[in-house]
Order: structure tokens, then sequence, then C-alpha cells
């Protein structure tokens, strides 16, 4: 069993809304995933939770929501 | 900033203690990191704490370790 916690700060509280609302729309229409994700903002901070069975499973959720949140960041500081 | 910890707890401390001394040599040796880790074993968990400055620096450090605990993981197991 694997549990986790990653906290991602943004420059400011708006910045990590927005990458936040962004990533919570791929959260949500995500149909299946193999580690449950526990996705959430707190001020300036971006917070994921998450719980996996098995090492590959997390490896691959990990590696969508940080490149999830890469993009939108991206975005954002255009 | 990313600040993290992920912690991966086995079926026992003995197994534990087998992987966290398998990567801990992987954790000695890397030259160069760009985030910095905090690799510990408390019973039958092995806990990894991390600061990176950027996304894709997190995401290369994370697959190494989980890759490395995969691997150790599945020698114990034979």
């Amino acid at each position: 069993m694997i549990r986790g916690t990653i906290e991602i700060e943004f420059p400011n509280n708006e910045t990590a809304r927005v990458v936040y609302e962004s990533v919570l729309f791929e959260h949500k229409t995500v149909p299946y995933r193999r580690s449950r994700m526990n996705f959430s903002l707190k001020e300036n901070k971006v917070i994921m939770e998450f719980i996996a069975k098995d090492n590959s499973a997390l490896r691959g959720t990990l590696n969508s929501y940080l490149r999830w949140i890469k993009v939108a960041f991206d975005v954002v500081e255009l």
C-alpha cells in the first residue's frame, strides 16, 4: 500500500485556483483510476493526497496529474 | 515549490529493510539531483520526503525512486 501527499505551491492564490480548476476538470473526467486521489486547493497550494495499491499504478497516476498541472501552469503563465 | 511525502508499506519490517537498503545504495550514488529527497525507513514503511523546484524535476526523481523500489521489491519477492 502506498500513501502520500504532494503539495505544489504557486506564486499566488489566483494562479493556484486557475491551475486547480483546470486539473479538476481532468480529475473528474478520468473514467478509471488504479489509485485513489484526493485533489484539493488550499490558498496558494494545490494538494494531492493519494492511495495506490501498487507502485506502477501510482507512477501512472502521478505522472498524469503532474503533467496536467504543468500544462495548466504553462498556460496561466503565458 | 513542490513538497511531498510518499509512504510505501511492505508486508513486513524485513522486506521494507531490504528494499530500503537496495534503494539507499542508488540514492547515495546518484551524483546529481534536481530535487532534494530524504529517504528513510520506519518499521514496515519506506518513506520519501521531497522538495523540488519544478514539476519535471520532481517527475524524474519520483519515477526513478519508484522504479528502484519496484525492482528491489520484485527481487525480494522471488
